[in-house]
């Protein structure tokens, strides 16, 4: 374990934090409210970020399990500041409740333990959605964007933050790629706020649910969410961009260098819309009766089907209140997932794909044992390797997600209020049913019930091990095999 | 494909099936009810199973594929007829209805349509529950057991229908093993009719409950099922009885040849009696306050907890109307099910184990990725090929029951119900919550939900693959390769 490089890059992604607080800062004052909470946290995060970031260790290399150290605790740490200014602006009091939603910031997934929303101070709103949108594309991808690092070891990171069974490098340069994925976040995000200021929306609103979508977070200004408004441009204009935020961002880049047969022939991109379309159909006939007419009632399917398979959690109805059939696909949907390198969470569509492909396979070989077939997936033949991973993945996912779900049944809510609190947490999607419907919240939890939802959405962002591998105590050894004019 | 074997064995099935029936007709005729809904069956099974199997083709060999048709064809054929008795004698006018309650039986499921069972005439409930025994240890094994037949081919149907992730075995000649297998069913099962006897339940009753705790079924003859009786000997002895039916038959005959060794080094068995106690314990204490001692808690948590894990589905209270913890423990153990090798149903704690150990080496190895090593399975190395098989039924598990989870999720019950229906039916357990709880039935459902559910207990039972692998076009074409003389 190469404690030094951690302790340097924990404290430079802190550093980044403490600026990051600019942007609440700045909104607190231009809306006559006081920046101390900010400040106060922006400080502290400084002290602590140079305490430990202040010099790089000579020895820099870092190898998987520093990687995922890394990772897991700078989200952790993260979320411990970030939720100091909503107790400090005295918003949300108890410092669980405020670690909750900090949590549920970063980690994309909406579910809040607030009863309303409105009366927020707004910077304090601001903050809220902004941690969305900083962690929607990941802390350290940005960090890495910023920060020269050689290749090999910036892989170890970026395998550990960035969604999906494998990560590809764009360009050569690690720093480059990162630095191409946060450009491409950054244009999309301001076009979407441009649109909306476009169709009328304010400012304020505009950015808070542009974050929202970017990051696939789902935390809203308003109480009833984009149902707030009852506009139909909005709801159009924020569905398609959600639905674009759960595309993986490689497909940009690609569109960018005009390499669009990769583009049209992404298998996972076609099975992604394909599902959103089969979704949208299914429940706009499903939930037809509910509405005035079937135009409505597909605009409301397509909104909550964009809202859930990308993990948003932003809704314009209270689907709570649907038919059995439109709550189940819901439900499947937010295990689904959006597409690998995406903002996205929940499993992956290129999970489900490469795990279908593979039992399609293996079934067929029953049949026939001695006829050859190779699995291709997105133009390439699938390695047993990557295949393997998916598998002890979707092992892991269902061990945690049968543990969790055993504690939080101690939390006395009904079955489904549980299961889809668990799920809406652990998928990042934010809104469950029942008790934490999109018109519900997450308040009537016990202190660890909070925390132990708060850990789960750390794990569905985190997409597993990194969470999981801060337990081994073998991950805490030092390295004993490395050479000594190493200095470790 | 060799259509005339499939042909010749499926006759002999019917032909057992048909033999089978004369304990039905001796129970109606005992009981001075008209034996004419089992003779006009065993009837129409004779002529049937004549047709197909009187003779036996010269060319015997089977292979794969055929194996899973013969045992897919074989239980959805005896199935259709074993309905009849049910329709001709009144007691279940509708015919989808039997064929409901038939799969239910011989699958071993318990799940029932009838809202109550005490009006029943004696020789159809005594049918009801035979198809449990007759269906537990599984009706090509028996037909095995009496037909000679060369290994290689036996073994293929062996696989298709034995539980668990992979079949051995007791000694060199197949036919040898299934006599054991069933001897040892016999016994054990005779051996609880005597200790119901002796604590005083009426033969009748005691041969009805013992049917049902041998196949890890859970018909009862009576409306509360075990506890109707109110009697803790009772019960001690069918949950005692229930757990061991739940245990790997291999395991029975290890006993017998004095291989101790191999009995309590079993890891598989540790595990499985590790999860009932701690089940046990944590319902126990979580339903103390329910009843009137902890004595009490206690025997009603053993009794449920041995009945669901076994997938048997006896009650002795109404498990529905438990706290959440509770009812969440008994969902997860319904997927957890019995031993590899046993009567029971569900997963399999074999595969639990094989997931859990993969998934820990894989994660070791995240961590150290130069380290090497190998993963132990009841002191063997995992083959890769073991480990991938398992994967896949686990991959093709979930994709079956999501997909039937949203077509049930159409019959419009709650999800609750739907999900529980769903996970009743494909893990064999019988009972599910609210309207499928232990009071209720599954009398609710439309015809086609019904149809829906019949296919997922014979999926369950028959793991999966025999029942897809009947909708791949290429298990019905012929055999092009091979030789003339072979007459195919």
């Amino acid at each position: 374990m190469n404690y030094r490089m951690i302790g340097f890059l924990i404290g430079r992604i802190l550093l980044t934090e403490a600026a990051l607080l600019a942007l609440p800062t700045v909104t607190a004052i231009l809306y006559g409210e006081s920046p101390m909470p900010f400040l106060t946290t922006a400080l502290a995060l400084a002290a602590v970020g140079l305490l430990l970031g202040s010099r790089k260790p000579r020895q820099s290399a870092i190898y998987a399990r520093d990687g995922f150290a890394v990772v897991a605790l700078a989200w952790i740490l993260m979320s411990a500041f970030g939720a100091l200014p909503f107790v400090l602006s005295g918003d949300i009091p108890s410092y669980v409740d405020a670690l909750f939603e900090t949590v549920s910031g970063f980690t994309t997934t909406g579910a809040t333990i607030l009863p309303e929303v409105e009366s927020l101070s707004r910077g304090i709103l601001f903050w809220r959605s902004f941690t969305h949108w900083v962690g929607g594309m990941g802390v350290l991808v940005f960090v890495m964007a910023i920060l020269p690092m050689s290749d090999g070891h910036g892989m170890h990171l970026m395998r550990a933050e960035v969604p999906g069974p494998s990560v590809g490098k764009l360009v050569s340069r690690m720093s480059d790629s990162a630095k191409i994925l946060y450009g491409i976040y950054l244009v999309m995000t301001l076009l979407e706020i441009f649109l909306l200021l476009a169709g009328g929306m304010p400012l304020f609103d505009a950015c808070i649910h542009s974050f929202g979508s970017a990051g696939t977070g789902g935390f809203s200004n308003r109480n009833l969410s984009v149902g707030a408004y009852g506009n139909a441009y909005y709801e159009l204009v924020i569905g398609v961009f959600m639905l674009l935020f759960g595309i993986n961002f490689n497909l940009y880049y690609f569109l960018m260098i005009r390499r669009f047969r990769d583009v049209f022939h992404s298998e996972e991109l076609r099975a992604y819309l394909g599902i959103v379309a089969a979704a949208v159909l299914a429940i706009a006939v499903d939930v037809a009766h509910l509405y005035d007419s079937f135009a409505v009632s597909l605009r409301h399917a397509f909104f909550q089907v964009s809202s859930i398979i990308t993990t948003t959690g932003f809704a314009t109805v209270d689907f709570n209140t649907w038919p059995t059939f439109s709550k189940g696909i819901l439900m499947v949907l937010m295990f689904v997932g959006a597409c690998a390198g995406s903002t996205g969470g929940g499993i992956k569509v290129a999970r489900m794909l490469i795990l279908g492909k593979t039992a399609l396979s293996d079934m067929r070989k029953m049949l026939h044992p001695t006829a050859v077939s190779a699995v291709r997936f997105e133009g390439k033949p699938l390695a047993d390797q990557t295949v393997r991973s998916v598998h002890v993945f979707i092992t892991v996912y269902l061990m945690v997600f049968t543990v969790s779900f055993l504690l939080l049944c101690l939390e006395g809510f009904d079955l489904i209020t549980t299961f889809s609190a668990l799920a809406a947490c652990i998928n990042n999607v934010g809104p469950g049913l029942e008790v934490v419907g999109p018109m519900g919240n997450f308040s009537g939890f016990s202190p660890w019930g909070k925390l132990l939802l708060s850990f789960n959405m750390l794990v569905g962002r985190l997409e597993i091990f990194p969470m999981l591998l801060l337990f081994a105590p073998s991950i805490w050894r030092r390295r004993l095999i490395r050479p000594v004019q190493n200095g470790i």
